[in-house]
């Protein structure tokens, strides 16, 4: 596993409970998976110990991704065996994934983030070698054991009581981000990604996401100057403008606020979310240039395209 | 009657169908109703056939509001036994109106507007005096007769079948007016009524209403420039941006747009609808300045304000 | 115009209001229109005096209808130039209403009852005969004439604020009711009417509707012996089981109630009423004999069926 | 454990998943604990090997019930220290559990049975005892562990993302369960109980729980006769009646329907129910006496009420 912020951390703890070792490459939280590194942990790994390559593809806690497909290649380079396991909890039907393509043994997703549903269901994609491991694998497990839920599952039923009414909402979910069409989805929030980025440039603070390549484009973090509180600043939009801004969490708690821009989300949202920002970072006194919503507005909605459409 | 813009015109041709003769003063569809134009007009009924004076408070085609306090008084100061009858269906429960202190007689609101609810219901106040006219009236009238809804609606039933849902809805929308607080709900309206018209002074545009004072805090009307069309405006907005803004009607169809921002409506739903209008004004080639958005943002959340909460 | 109930009533108010002279044929309110009543009406005016026939289909306050067609008949065999009108509020889309079969120059009908919506919408079917006799009419009119909707309507458009909510309601309900197949909610409701009848008949009681040709299978209305009270009847059934019988109206108050078994409903639900009826009965002291509930399930799962089904 | 149905075998077997060794008291899928079985078992256990007694309060499988109360006081008589836990999946809510009085350790509870809400939220209460156990127990665990939602939850905050829409029902539940009373919310499940039992009995069928004392008053499981199938019968009842009867589970499939009636259930709910069995049963011809819905309605809403109503 690679430490790139909280949610690989949680995913760890999990992982030790279960008995499991686990060998956390170190991180800064403020970059995606360095190939690199897992190359080097791969390749000292002779005796192919290492069982599983897990990686937050979407790190919630500090708006980076981490590029799947590389590490998909690295292992296949060095003939690792490892299982490669994904969470895409906040990727899924927001920016790529391709499970197949990258050949991803375990991916993990939820309802609540880019398939825009409430909290409730969560789901597993699983390769025929992750099966395999399954099914000789003597950890103990029960809710969580795919065994039972793969047996029924294909008969229409559930082994247990099913989210009966999530599952109605997944299938409008679904219907809508198949009329839309993923590559419009995609594109949509690789949109609302780079205007979010621009507004935070302009007000001239620091992005958590050092490397431009690995920017997340459904949630930005954003340091507050240091000598400021990013909890007060959260405060403050929320008693103002009715607006929950993502908290830091762990080691970048009261540092950090995030801006979540994924699922249902258009651009009027976002410029709307943006101006909550920017009015609170006044409110709240904390130093910045003036004119980040401005900045969002030009990148949704380059000057170029109104040219072109006048000379139309 | 008095010509303020387009709902005046609907609402004389509704008493003109039912027979009545109404006296329409003329009007520039830029302002409200000008006291001297009323004053001027019952002064010379020394014959009292005037039997009602019928405003529109909030002119909705042209964002324009009329000051009824000061028709009342100039019609008690001419001793004018008019009835007094304003149309408050976009004004009620968003601007000031004080139906017992202006001492209206007959009110006319309906439940698709400040109080948020679908459209579906209308409501009416009335006073003593219009009773007493309305029962020696000989107007044929059946469904929108006051008779027997009075009769049955003190006993908790109604003549016909009722909207009942929207009764329901209505309860709980009351409720949210109440736990606000109507003075923070007008002063709501008022701040959002601002910061549209610095967005429409910052592009360079201009208002349909020519007087400061009679400026609407619910919708504001804004010319698009000669030689542009305000429906391929509005069109580029609804399709880019998934907002309809309001058209302009009848005599200022394809010249106006109308931003509403009344009803259930918060700052950051302000910033992103202006954010659509000045992305559209962009988009449509339109000619404007850039800074709306900001200007608006700067009316919300002055930076003294945030000075103030730095030295704190 | 015919009296067959309250609602009859309430339709010749409406019309006298406005100023209409009406000839209004007495009934018992414990039939459909007499059609020989009608006829001998039409043939005794030589001048044609009469502009309109108007008729209750299915009689809502004494559950009973009207046969349209043979009207419609006897005005053809006559000669007779009168339009014909249709109030069709509680049988459209639940009992057979064929408007152009039966050549009904104005039908009135309403969101509430068949449509399976909450109240506020009305819809009016309306021959070119019906249209030409509105253009030259001098009758006084505005929210209520067809001109202007007629004009907007086929552009998509309303003249006044529509209840859009109920719109898209409307576009739900008309796919629910072409996916049952309109053949197939008829027999339905007509299975719910017969089995409703045999309740009564097995109870003792007697029903309004003296006709079985008459029978609405949409409400049925029921006497309580003399000497009991209805409404007391129908309070302790509201008390007690949480359910809402219909009232008896104007002369028909507090000696009978009326089941209503219209739109979305289906067979359980019929029984559950019809078991809050009975218990009622029990509770309330009002003398009736046992079984009305079996009687119903015996009307709708004949027992030759259950014979049947059990040689396959 | 003890064999009460098929939830306590499903819960058995989570128990050995994770390696626990479970001493599973054989039982006939027809009573609830049989008291004395367990007594046994606990004398014979001088070195208090058993850690826990683990007993389903209500078992949904085949409407018997457990006497918690007995359990206790046999394990205090003894004083075995083992700990007491109960599923109270299908009785909370709906009849009477008295977690203090009965000091029971571990209650397991959901949303989806006697709250009325979708599934999708579980409940556990736990003792101090239990807390304790739970500290110096070495099994794995995770997400189901208490320790994170104890320490969390006390502040308003969860350890994971919650199922925040299922926590405003719940809210809404609640008031509605305290606004009827608990005492009456059981007296009402008891009068269903009771009803439905009136009716398998009139119908000449068997239940399946054969002591009284044990009958559920939240779910009636219902033989079919031999040579007949229940799975047929309940798809006729589907096909028919749109109703949704709960199937024999394990040994008991295909021989036993379920009649739910608990949680947001009234009297013609339970009569429209019973009458969709009934017709369900003579559609599918299966032999049974008539009146099952009668002796329902008799014993819902007795003729003595009825007479002493009269006398009134």
């Amino acid at each position: 596993m690679f430490e790139t912020g909280h949610f690989s951390r949680l995913w760890r703890q999990v992982a030790e409970r279960f008995g499991i070792q686990v060998e956390y490459l170190p991180g800064s939280w403020r970059r995606g998976v360095i190939v690199e590194d897992i190359e080097r942990a791969l390749s000292a790994d002779r005796g192919h110990q290492y069982k599983a390559v897990m990686v937050v593809h979407n790190e919630t806690s500090t708006g980076t991704t981490s590029k799947i497909s590389e590490i998909r290649r690295a292992m296949k380079d060095l003939k690792h065996p490892a299982l490669l396991m994904v969470d895409a909890i906040s990727s899924l039907a927001s920016i790529e994934y391709r499970h197949d393509e990258w050949e991803v043994d375990v991916m993990i997703a939820a309802s609540q983030k880019g398939l825009m549903l409430p909290p409730g269901l969560a789901f597993n994609a699983i390769s025929e070698k992750a099966l395999a491991a399954n099914k000789v694998s003597k950890m103990s497990r029960s809710y969580w054991d795919w065994k039972e839920i793969l047996e029924l599952s294909g008969k229409g039923f559930f082994p247990y009581t099913p989210s009966i009414n999530l599952i109605f909402g997944l299938r409008e979910a679904l219907k809508m981000l198949l009329e839309e069409g993923l590559p419009k989805v995609f594109r949509r929030h690789q949109r609302h990604g780079q205007a979010t980025r621009a507004a935070v440039h302009a007000w001239g603070l620091e992005l958590v996401c050092e490397e431009p390549e690995e920017y997340s484009n459904t949630v930005t973090a954003v340091f507050v100057p240091e000598g400021h509180s990013a909890d007060k600043f959260r405060s403050a939009v929320l008693e103002h403008f009715d607006m929950s801004l993502g908290a830091g969490l762990s080691k970048l708690a009261d540092k950090v606020f995030r801006i979540g821009h994924l699922g249902h989300f258009n651009d009027l949202m976002l410029a709307g979310t943006l101006a909550g920002v920017e009015m609170g970072l006044r409110l709240s006194g904390i130093p910045h240039a003036e004119g980040g919503v401005m900045a969002a507005l030009n990148s949704l909605s380059p000057k170029s395209k109104a040219l072109s459409s006048q000379v139309k």
